[in-house]
């Protein structure tokens, strides 16, 4: 069956920038495309596979890279952030216990932890329009019930706002409560170094940033957690329980390694990438959109407000959907067929002139 | 990084058999290699995209292939078997639950018991040489203590036996426990009906045999288990919380799809896939190897013991890699390097031409 998909010369969604497969990653996924043809040489696990090197990968260049002892690869972001949850319960006496999120955690987040059978609590964010995660409200939420986890995203996946990681890692340091930093929109792009900000967890996406193909996520830790997130199945004692024995077990895996030379090098130039958003921002407000989330803003994902794109959808003949055919038109996708009043878009990896393309249609659009 | 993978004109090993792209599976893996290329157009949940066609393959599709009402697909088989046994323990009241297995089941499962918190009982096989499941035992097993979840491998990733899953799946429906069947080995391969066999579950394995890249696997069931299964989530009304929402985001979910026209018309000659196996088998022995299992075999994975193989590795100056080696220069792959005494092959979409050069070439190397 043939399948094609539906390209766009800019492609402004979030989820899409950071997961455009490098040259490399593309002839990796070739070579590698069958079935389980990384485990051709398996010495048993995964993550000891020495041909291709996906050893030296996870035990060395992860773990420098990420800053910490330890790094597995998972499935996703969201099932290593299940497998801490699962983990950590496992070790625990405690029938009922709950994680502590920011109000701007990832939907998958709350699932992971109804999976887990855990229960919730929430610091919620400042709300309209800057959505900020104020760190200090943790110390009270966890001293009010101590919790099995506090869970950060850094940043969010709706406004991009980066909380300060390095106030709350002393709080749960202080109050001996593991705190997991869920990376998905940053490691990959920025630089993240689990010993620097003082976390206990720090989670990625090789999709969303790492220029893999999906799904596959790492995780990384340092030695003190290893006998609870690795422990060994009493059954078979080389396999991880809570990695299932392997995890990422195919092409996705081969498209991380082929592209992480290239990804060591692209977080050096995150400065400019924040330039670049911080641009675009200001130029679609001088169009009349709002950027919600932190101002100035620290990353490429932006939300936009739009209220004045609403109103002309409501005369159109197109209604709700005519933004996303002006914008197709002119080879520009990833901004939902039907949506207007508000989107979130990324400038990562645009060039300042495609981000002026971008910002010309709109006004053209608008005008 | 280039990333090369050591070819083989004929690869033996049972795992890379059935996982071998179709064309139109490698031609949708570059088509949508990019990260998260498939939720261009999510309206929400992975199952439920149109664009690629998604919805269509989950909801209509497969559930036809398999017999079954519904259908969704996991991170791989053995996260399919877990997610059954973390729904139906998150379902009971009892702390306590165990799973029974037979003795031919694969390790990963007694893992994913193990990660669910469960405890597991065995029902042995007959041992050597065949192997074979006497499904009557899981009767008295039952009758002792009543498991959660039976879990029969059909068939086993060693021998390739196929228990008699009718007889149990009655047992079982007397008993009123649920009934897992793996057919990581068999769905893409054989038709496999859940209805025809009367079990509650059936799991299979993209990589391993429906022409997929991996990890990716498909969990069917009857709508009798869908609120425990599928239940949804408290906080995102519409995601699924067993499949964290969304599962296989990327790039083997396309393969899948791309392959499936093919695999549907491929398990019509499963039965010339069989007789190829006994031909290879027939042969074997005559060479003075001994096929262990089922005799006539009814699968194309084969079990050989060649003891003299052995004896020739003490004596030769590579030891037990000679066979590696004597293979690999004449294209035969797919035995791990260093074995000798025992090994599993697959004949599976082998040409009757590529099988007798197979044999050919064990008698030139026992010559």
């Amino acid at each position: 069956m043939q399948l094609k998909r539906q390209k766009f010369e800019i492609n402004l969604n979030p989820i899409q920038r950071g997961g455009i497969l490098t040259k490399e990653a593309r002839e990796a996924l070739i070579e590698f495309g069958d079935g389980y043809s990384v485990c051709d040489f398996c010495p048993g696990r995964l993550d000891l596979i020495e041909k291709p090197n996906i050893k030296n990968f996870i035990h060395e260049e992860l773990p420098e890279f990420l800053g910490c002892d330890l790094v597995r690869a998972t499935n996703g972001a969201r099932e290593a952030m299940f497998a801490v949850m699962n983990s950590l319960k496992a070790s625990r006496k405690e029938k009922k216990s709950i994680v502590l999120l920011d109000g701007n955690t990832h939907y998958s987040v709350y699932i992971a932890a109804e999976r887990a059978g855990l229960d919730l609590d929430v610091v919620e964010s400042s709300g309209y329009p800057e959505y900020k995660i104020d760190v200090k409200k943790f110390g009270e939420k966890i001293d009010s019930k101590k919790p099995l986890l506090v869970l950060l995203t850094y940043p969010d996946g709706n406004y991009g706002n980066f909380p300060d990681v390095k106030k709350l890692s002393k709080i749960c340091k202080n109050k001996g409560v593991p705190l997991l930093l869920n990376c998905a929109y940053s490691i990959g792009r920025a630089e993240i170094k689990l010993n620097n900000l003082g976390v206990d967890f720090v989670v990625g996406s090789g999709q969303k940033s790492m220029a893999a193909s999906g799904p596959i996520g790492v995780l990384g830790f340092n030695k003190e957690w290893e006998n609870i997130i690795l422990r060994k199945s009493k059954y078979y004692p080389k396999k991880e329980v809570e990695m299932l024995g392997c995890t990422s077990r195919g092409a996705s895996m081969v498209t991380l390694i082929a592209s992480f030379p290239k990804v060591k090098e692209r977080i050096k130039n995150w400065g400019e990438e924040v330039e670049k958003a911080r641009l675009f921002s200001k130029e679609m407000e001088k169009l009349g959109l709002k950027q919600l989330g932190e101002k100035p803003h620290n990353h490429d994902l932006l939300f936009l407000e739009a209220e004045f794109l609403y109103e002309i959808s409501r005369k159109h003949k197109k209604r709700g959907f005519f933004l996303y055919h002006e914008l197709k038109k002119r080879g520009i996708g990833g901004i939902k067929p039907g949506v207007t009043k508000n989107f979130k878009v990324s400038t990562y990896q645009l060039t300042r002139k495609e981000i002026n393309k971008v910002v010309q249609t709109f006004r053209e659009i608008i005008e």
